[in-house]
């Protein structure tokens, strides 16, 4: 909400005289788009200054969920690093959030049945935004399912139950993405079609690809007129071992306990820093990813990364003296995770209706090996990226196609921005994705860190060569 | 040496037929290379078999180098991976290799002069070849340099001293390969040179980008005219402890001790298995990658993960039912790091005059995300490969350029054959490369599996699809 920061422009084109980077100071060519990328490049892998600022926002607030203190603290941060980046100004602009609170209980307590084995714990967290149960727990028979017609199937044998969803994300996919949208119904959609089924609680599979036995976290759905049960993710070691049990023997109890509670929303803020543009001003290059992040690990590739990736992208061109035509704006969006307020306030703020959004540049997919970008337009838009490929394909970054932008840019996407995502190898995204897996040395320097360039130079491109210019 | 394995084609025929893939048996076409390719990454994504077999060769024969009982054990392993991924046959074909072994003290203590601090040890371990100390170490001054010119410049400053070689790989470097390359004459020959300078031994900064204090080894040569003195590695943490020390307190001194020598040669082997071409089997489409690997960690992304890949090109040929029309032929050379035996014998080996290699595929790069490949050919070859650059891109992996097929394949590439060497995200490399960071956990099963079959599809596209047919 404060607007910070003040004009460096002055003292930058005296210092680029100085340093021997005429052409690249005020509206002057720079000596071409490959010389940029080249200096771009080096610049950045050179002193690893993204990746000093991702520990940076990940230590001194490692916990950034929509609400929490930690997420305040992450404003101030985010709020520093832009302005030590070189932005020319800094705000905040309000978000109103919904505030979900872990507690201190998640349990998971197995007993069989058939063998008198001592009952045993398996590893859970509860999913964001589940209700507690109450005290004691919740305690029932477990039926495993795969879908959600499995569960419909069940018919009176779901009543009472603890519905246990345990479809793996199908590893034959080669889009960890997609092998992620195939199997999310069941964390987001799984506690209400327990509860219509009867069912007392949830247990879902972990959305992961990797073979520990750490439990990932993830919102779920609820809908006012059926009843909220309470719900948790399994560690997918655990899930085999429970559904191994269970397949032997069906009459295994499960104590789930829980004492997470959603509390009255809070306000809050997305954090927005820039470079004005020299020429047009009110045309604006976004490049952002989201603040806020899941109570487990410290959120670093999801999406510290894609904050850190677009302060740095600033930070990249003030370093290289640039003085982009148009604007380029860097914007921390909160609460992505459990609700995606701060995209949607950000395209409804009043702000917005004395600019023009050229595009908006979203990185969420972990600070991963930049391999290109998706884009979200018509023919004739990614027709005119094409004409970058060969470009970016020197960096190995050329794969530019058809796709979404992201969650937190398609409200202003909505409005007319071409929307871009960067795309990275996705591999292993999956193995950090919303677990304690998720921290800073999970992210690699370099990867991080490419991630800024290429998208730093997609800003100059569509700062600089975007038609009508 | 020995022949094993049997022809299994006509069982795989049957089943083919009873599968219900009778387009892709015997010399039909399948339905099209893009449903191989998408035939081929599921299946290799499914079940995770590249990664079992690299557990299996990294758990049984961690330590492969050249000459050690466990490279003998690895040639076993690697033999039986290969029957069991349904090669045609199996064999070994002889190679004369060094042996140089570590021992088991490398130490280096660093004494300073003016603050009377007791000496403190530093992270060290015995460069590739390197000759012993005697046994109570080398004792003197040391010398900081960061190229041979300022070597040189120190006249006979660098006599009685240890020459401390500490410029780092730049990592303003896009390609860590290219930022090794520069590098590394400091680590190889930096031993010869020192001795001409009349020094008594050699520190090297390891060739690493990360962070951490971890030793790299690797190859040093020495020439017959220059005396031997000995040679270590220095984790880059304490490599900058030990420069600002130096500069503080020039008369620091430092006493190596290293207990490694080299041994006879020892035989030893190639081990290679194939699927014989059912039209033209004597012209070979050659996939491999090096058996042998330093002796610090298990080699697994240096190069495990190119040995499992090429056998994993076979076991993907198997499991979807092609029988090529060329021979597929994975070879796990042995002796890369300290000698390239292996490649030469290959090339040399007496089979060779009755065959024909139209390409060398090598994997040498680590087990990394895949993303093209680099082509050493003339201009047409390469225009063809490029032909092929749409499919790749479908799986991320259409950076096809001109570039070395790698150092095991390139003496049969002097002799003809096209090289091919397989591109991957080569940011991590050097975090793991030559040290105790290489092991299996640091391979992502994913990345390694894709590999395997960009790689299983371009041998495909070779064999069935190359002029002239």
């Amino acid at each position: 909400m404060a607007c910070e920061g003040g004009m460096r422009r002055g003292i930058l084109l005296i210092l680029c005289v100085a340093l021997g980077f005429p052409a690249l100071c005020g509206g002057e060519k720079p000596g071409g788009p490959k010389e940029v990328l080249a200096r771009c490049a080096a610049a950045g892998l050179r002193d690893g200054n993204a990746y000093r600022m991702l520990e940076e926002l990940t230590s001194r607030a490692p916990s950034r969920l929509s609400g929490s203190p930690g997420a305040d603290t992450a404003l101030r941060v985010a709020r520093e690093l832009l302005l030590r980046a070189g932005a020319d100004s800094v705000w905040m602009e309000p978000v109103l959030v919904p505030h979900w609170v872990r507690g201190s209980v998640e349990r998971a307590l197995v007993t069989p049945f058939l063998d008198r084995r001592a009952p045993f714990s398996i590893a859970v967290c509860a999913l964001g935004g589940s209700v507690a149960t109450p005290p004691r727990g919740v305690t029932a028979e477990v039926a495993e399912v795969h879908s959600f017609d499995e569960l419909r199937a069940l018919g009176d044998r779901a009543k009472g139950r603890i519905i246990f969803f345990n479809r793996p994300m199908d590893p034959a996919l080669l889009s960890t993405f997609e092998a992620y949208g195939r199997a999310v119904d069941q964390r987001s959609r799984g506690a209400v079609e327990a509860a219509r089924a009867g069912a007392v609680g949830v247990l879902v599979r972990s959305m992961t690809l990797a073979r520990d036995n750490v439990p990932h976290t993830g919102a779920l759905s609820y809908v006012d007129s059926v009843r909220k049960i309470p719900a948790a993710a399994v560690g997918i070691q655990d899930a085999e071992k429970l559904s191994a049990l269970v397949r032997r023997d069906p009459r295994t109890r499960v104590t789930l306990t829980l004492d997470c509670r959603t509390r009255p929303d809070v306000p809050s803020a997305n954090v927005i820093g820039e470079i004005r543009g020299s020429e047009r001003p009110r045309e604006i290059i976004l490049v952002g990813g989201h603040l806020d992040c899941w109570d487990k690990g410290t959120g670093a590739h999801d999406d510290a990364s894609g904050c850190i990736q677009a302060i740095e992208v600033l930070h990249l061109f003030r370093q290289l003296g640039i003085v982009p035509r148009r604007t380029i704006r860097a914007v921390m969006f909160m609460n992505e995770e459990n609700g995606s307020r701060g995209g949607h306030a950000y395209a409804s703020a009043p702000l917005r209706d004395e600019e023009k959004h050229i595009a908006a540049i979203e990185s969420d997919r972990g600070g991963f090996a930049p391999r290109g970008f998706t884009v979200q337009a018509d023919s004739a838009t990614l027709a005119w990226f094409l004409r970058w490929k060969p470009l970016f394909e020197d960096v190995a970054a050329g794969r530019i196609i058809a796709g979404s932008g992201g969650v937190d840019v398609s409200p202003i996407v909505a409005k007319g921005a071409i929307g871009v995502g960067l795309d990275v190898a996705d591999y292993r995204y999956f193995d950090f994705h919303h677990s304690a897996n998720d921290v800073a040395a999970g992210v690699n320097p370099r990867e991080l860190e490419m991630g800024a360039v290429v998208t730093a130079f997609l800003c100059y491109l569509l700062s600089e060569e975007w038609p009508p210019l």
